[in-house]
Formats: structure tokens, C-alpha cells, sequence
């Protein structure tokens, strides 16, 4: 499932990407922080509450990209009959993304 | 939850630090990749796959905070009669994190 | 989110329902395994054990029910151009799902 | 992971095991519904959301069953100076668990 894909993907718009990257900047600046709560020892347990904040964060930016690419190119494959397909592989990824 | 705790830390060694920077580190560059692929209009379920690669990822690092915290804060509280409150408070992060 | 819907469904066939009660069945008898495990008193890292299996189990079937959805009612639905709604439906559930 | 363990067990008290029960009975009748819900060809979405509230009911089950364990079996070990072993064995079901 490694293997990339060539398919037509429709381009986000300048403000989508914006808004996309302002969400991973942030998740790159917590992990960043979870680096300096480690040098610095601090308690596990904030540490751990970090983590948590990160991996929901990371989950949303996970489910708006599954819900873009629903309406567009599994929405586009299935208007050309080949919804099957585009389904099976999305279903691959959320199978591993939510196990 | 959020408030910060001040509780005697067992520091981390040199080594330690360096393996868990380590792999912080990696997930911060992860991070910046799916950056990048949103700019180059990835493939959706490529992005997807590299979230997930994440989040496993950060789940790991997750899990090697509480087994040393388990082994060194909880371990040292329940030696000192005060386990339950220890535990007690490791299980609210746990709930958090495994939800 | 937990008013009930009325969409017009597409039924399962006998083959298909036979399966998927098949598979619930067994998740009801581990179910009723863990019961026994808590009046026996058993060992609880056991007792995790079993409780990890149900959940891969039961994810197994959400993720099966999520397919046949995509594949049906919101593939309809993309047909008639009514996608959007459909999606964001489905995307409500599986935030809830996959938290 | 999956070859039994014998080891000392602090067995529930009446009331514990009745509540636990009590929960466990609620899960195994939801099961049941899903069951019925199936056979009636219900609307999918409904499906997934009582699918969604058993994931949770089970995970907090889960999680009592964890508390306990860290309570009793846990701080036993680590008081008797088999603190190591005992967090190891649990740390391998959390990460069987949080998958």
C-alpha cells in the first residue's frame, strides 16, 4: 500500500492550503515542544498530555483530507463507474488509520 | 488536567534523551513531509498513509513515556504508599490518550 | 447525531446477512467470555486480552458497514447529486468512530 | 501473548464483580441490538453510531480492568521487587489495546 498513486487530483485552492498548512505548522511546533519537555525532564505525565493533543490534532487533519477526498475524487470515480475501486483503496487507509 | 504537576522526576540519561529526540525528530521532519505534499497537491490517500505513519509513530513514543513513568514515578509512589493516587492519575492521561 | 434516519436502504442479500449476524454472534459469545473471566476471577492482563480481540472484531465490522455504505447509499447519492450531504453524514460518524 | 498466565489474583468483592457484570450485560444485549438492526436492514449510519457507543462502553471497561490490575497485581509486584516484569507484561496489552 506503499506505493504511490498517479491519479488526477484535484488541487486545492490557495486558501484551503493555507489553512492546511497553518494546522501542520502547529502540530510540527508541539512536536517540537515535546522535544524540549524531554530535554528539559519534565513530569511524563504532561508529557503524555502533549502527545494526546498532537495525535488529535493530527487525527482532524487526517479526517479533513478523507472528507476532500470523498467529495472530490472518490465522488469523481464513482460518477465515472469506477467508484468500486477508488472506494476499496480509501477503505485500505482508514482500516489502517483507525485500527 | 492541563495544569502542570511538580513531582520529583527520575532524569532521563544522556542516552535515553538522545533515543527519544531521536525519534522526535524524525516526527517533526514527517510532519514538514506531509507539509510539502499538500503543497505539491499529493495524491489524498498518500497523504493519508503518511499521517497514519505518523500517528503510529507518536503512539510508540507514547507508550515508552508511561512504561517509564509505570517504571519510575508510579513504581517510587507505590513504594512510598502513595500508588493509588499515582495510578489514580496515569489512568486520567491513558483514558485521554486511548480514547 | 443519534436521531434515527430514513433513507431508503439498500438490503442486504441472504448471503451477506448470514455473514454479518455470524460475525456478531461470535462477538456476543466473547462478550459473555468476559463475564465468565470476571466471575472466575481470572487474571485481568487475560481479561485485556479478550477485550483487545472484541475490538478488532467490532472495528472490523464498522469498517465493513462503513464499505457497503460508501458503495451504496452514498454512491446514490453522489448519482443523484447529492453527495455532499452524504459525505458529511458519514464523516460526523466516523470522527466519532475513529476517536 | 496469548498462553495463560497463573498468577496470584486479588478476586473482586461481590459488589465490584456485580457492577462490572451489570456493564458487560449491557454491552452483550447492544450487540444483540446491532444484531436486530441488521436483520431489519436499518439505515447504516444508525449502525455505525451503536457500533461507535459499544466501542466506548468496552474501552472503559477495558480501561476499570487496567486500573485494577495496576492497583492490586501491579503494586504487589513492585512492592515484592517485581515491579519490571509486571509493567512489562501490561505495557505489551496497552499496546495491543491503544492500537
Amino acid at each position: 500500500m506503499s506505493e504511490e498513486h498517479n491519479h488526477t487530483v484535484t488541487p486545492r485552492n490557495t486558501e484551503e492550503k493555507e489553512k492546511m498548512l497553518k494546522r501542520l505548522k502547529r502540530i510540527e511546533g508541539q512536536v517540537r515542544g515535546i522535544q524540549k519537555m524531554i530535554e528539559e525532564d519534565r513530569y511524563c505525565v504532561d508529557i503524555l498530555i502533549q502527545i494526546s493533543a498532537i495525535e488529535s490534532a493530527l487525527k482532524q487533519v487526517g479526517f479533513s483530507v478523507t472528507e476532500r477526498h470523498m467529495n472530490h475524487c472518490v465522488a469523481d470515480a464513482i460518477r465515472k463507474g469506477e467508484g468500486e475501486a477508488s472506494i476499496d483503496e480509501l477503505m485500505k487507509v482508514l482500516r489502517q488509520f483507525g485500527k
